[in-house]
């Protein structure tokens, strides 16, 4: 069993959880023992200590005889609150310079600045729900697609920790009955039946690989496909990205080199976000600027899932264009597609060198002719992944899930080797054991300080 | 007496009220008589038609059979509400994702998506403000130093409408005795003692110009004092910004044109924010978007409060300085201040060629030297209009504000040339009401839906 974490929950917690910028209203939450009193210091209004939970106050922040704002103040009560403690709620004029007066006004009467989702901490620490269900707060504020946000609800509301824990509490029976056997270890007596733990084993192999399969798409919906495209100065790639994206983000110019920065945009094509990064052209420059720009090309090349690689049909050679990409250097996991440009343009010996090439499309990006067939490409891709998959069955979208069900995944494998290898219950059990600790850790079930602070530092602050 | 507004309140309206973007929570505001039943139809919780006012409640957001998202609701009942109407408030989780379909989701049950200021905007017609106050409130959204956020909490909490009421209502009082004598016409008598008249004119016009004077101010601590930063390539102007704001905004090259975009930032020095705009260098070009860049910048120093124009210490003559500077084309009102820069770099002979030039400093951007001598000439030239004014009296920060008082001020000065050439009763009469109506539009005291939809549209959207 884990050991209980130590709570040190003893102080009050200050953040914006509204989004900084430009707004009509921004909202500062408090949270923790002395929430109430420290808004009591700072509110002109009703007395909030004599006010029940739920309750909505009008009323003026004041900072000394100084009005700073005309606020709203919501008052939850321990345990009816996100973080089962007493939360207060300063909905204020959405001004940056209110805001940061109003947080330094509330830290001098005592509140402490939280951490990056620090408040979902504080809930999971309070048992309102799991770590998964912490996780997916993060993923369904990220969200931003049906998607995705299917996926992270899904996960929220407790349906991916079921099925975890489910899994998880078939094998702690098998685990139990060998601990049974170590117990009484002289005797040579098998409680476990090992026919029937093959078979579980083997059954919930399935059901870890499954999730582990799941996770290539789920990581999918979550970060986007990065599609990096390449190709030299002028053959139109701020162009086909503009065109892409339907709107003007990359500067483009007829002057050869003008994308010296990294431009990155995202579009969602049926439901899927793809993240678009423009690059520096790839010709040899004594052009300071530009040369890094090329280097920066290379590195975004080794992180793509998707390489578009951009040539003008009117003035490039199918063995230029094999040349050229071999000089990317691209992994050899990620797909490339090479698209010839100006097919509006280019003369008929021009477009029939390239049409029968593989992995290969034509396309006027000036005026979107190909466009379509770029997309669907691109769609095919992540759809031959399994994007039927989604409604269905669960789906993993979290890298420490996915981690922990690899470690599961391992620790499986080799309580099957031992099995079939007759290995003795000690090493059997110990092996069983690795397994349900690694699925405990995507719960919380079994937890450390260090994997909370490495959870929760990847929240926004004021969650 | 202004005809009421016509009131076409009867819909429901709806938007995001916290700005858009990453962030915790996002909360989206329903107004009007159809607020609670609208939310009823989507929310999955408490009834919130049989909660009272100024409560809150835990639930969650369903379209059909899906989940959208679990929020917290805030229930105001009218006429306690901001609006004066029924207001709901759905806190969700700051996903974009989310935000859209519970937008779509609202309309689709029959909320209309709210303009720019409309819920501030049904406040004034509720008449739970006055329209110097709900100008504030936009005033205050925007307040991003202690300045700016002290005027606009003094106009929104009716300072500036109540002097500028008491002053109109001393004129109200003359104008209803010239209106008497006009009644009495063929009599002629002088209800109004045309020495006092004379008097209180002066007095009052005493006042609006001080009210005018002070917008020159105002205008600075609302909107920033754009300072434009000009000079060849390589003088170091991107060195000069980044060294002025502390961060590595501009791309800072040895590479001379690189600066091709307008880049702008503000900085807040003391308390003032200066929103310094750097450019493009003014050399003849070839480069197409470079000379962009050129006609660009002509354009922003037209608009700018204060031109900065940038020089290299060791390669240009004072009688190059002065060309360069007449070349801005600057215009008479703005002050244009010479910087030296590479003062570190230097000769002796070259620097002593501008240390007794007036208007001229010299610095060293890339080492920091001078530069607190140039923020201190950027103060003065603000704290030499009247920055100790502040706090002791009103301040007009609102440009219709001070379009309204010129007219005010052109009307009296009518008056008054009036009665020195003893203009008879009747033209008196209508110059005055003339200044009565300037100042009634200035609190809403008259107003036309013309002009509350150039104010409003002002206002972001969800206020």
């Amino acid at each position: 069993m884990p050991s209980p974490l130590p709570l040190a929950l003893s102080d009050t917690i200050v953040a914006l959880s509204t989004p900084s910028g430009a707004g009509a209203i921004a909202v500062i939450r408090l949270s923790g023992p002395d929430a109430i009193p420290i808004a009591d210091a700072v509110f002109a209004g009703r007395r909030l200590r004599d006010q029940a939970t739920h309750t909505l106050h009008f009323g003026t922040i004041r900072d000394g005889d100084q009005i700073l704002d005309e606020v709203v103040v919501s008052l939850f009560r321990g345990p009816n609150s996100y973080t089962r403690e007493d939360v207060v709620e300063i909905s204020c004029h959405g001004s940056r310079y209110i805001v940061q007066q109003l947080l330094a006004l509330l830290v001098r009467r005592g509140a402490r600045l939280a951490e990056a989702g620090e408040f979902t901490k504080r809930a999971f620490l309070h048992g309102a729900f799991d770590l998964t269900q912490a996780e997916a707060v993060a993923d369904l504020i990220a969200s931003d697609s049906a998607l995705s946000h299917r996926v992270a609800m899904q996960q929220m509301r407790g349906g991916f920790a079921q099925e975890l824990r489910n899994l998880r509490a078939r094998l702690v029976q098998f685990a139990a009955l060998l601990e049974l056997e170590l117990d009484f270890g002289e005797e040579d007596v098998e409680f476990a039946d090992r026919t029937g733990l093959v078979k579980l084993l083997q059954e919930v192999q399935t059901l870890v690989q499954r999730l582990l399969r799941s996770f290539e798409l789920g990581n999918v919906i979550k970060n986007g496909v990065t599609t990096v495209i390449a190709g030299k100065p002028n053959a139109g790639k701020s162009t086909l990205l503009n065109a892409l994206l339907n709107e003007d983000r990359a500067i483009v110019s007829a002057i050869a080199g003008t994308t010296r920065d990294m431009i990155e945009d995202e579009v969602t094509i049926d439901d899927i976000r793809f993240r678009f990064v423009d690059t520096a052209g790839l010709r040899d420059t004594t052009d300071v600027v530009e040369s890094i720009g090329v280097e920066r090309t290379k590195q975004r090349v080794q992180q793509a899932a998707f390489v578009l690689y951009l040539f003008d049909l009117t003035s490039t050679s199918p063995a230029e264009v094999q040349a050229e990409i071999e000089a990317l250097e691209v992994p050899r996991h990620v797909p490339v597609l090479a698209i010839g440009n100006k097919l509006d343009v280019a003369s008929d010996d021009e477009i029939a060198a390239f049409q029968r090439l593989p992995n290969t499309v034509l396309i006027a990006a000036s005026r979107g002719d190909g466009l379509d067939e770029l997309r669907e490409i691109l769609l095919q891709r992540v759809r031959g992944e399994g994007l039927d998959q989604i409604g269905s069955s669960t789906i993993v979208t979290n890298l420490r899930h996915a981690r922990s069900l690899e470690t599961t995944q391992a620790a499986l494998h080799a309580v099957l080797a031992g099995l079939s290898h007759g290995t003795g219950t000690e090493l059997l059990a110990a092996d069983l054991r690795h397994a349900l600790a690694a699925l405990g850790e995507i719960t919380g079930e079994i937890s450390s300080d260090d994997l909370l602070t490495s959870i929760f530092t990847q929240f926004c602050i004021g969650k």
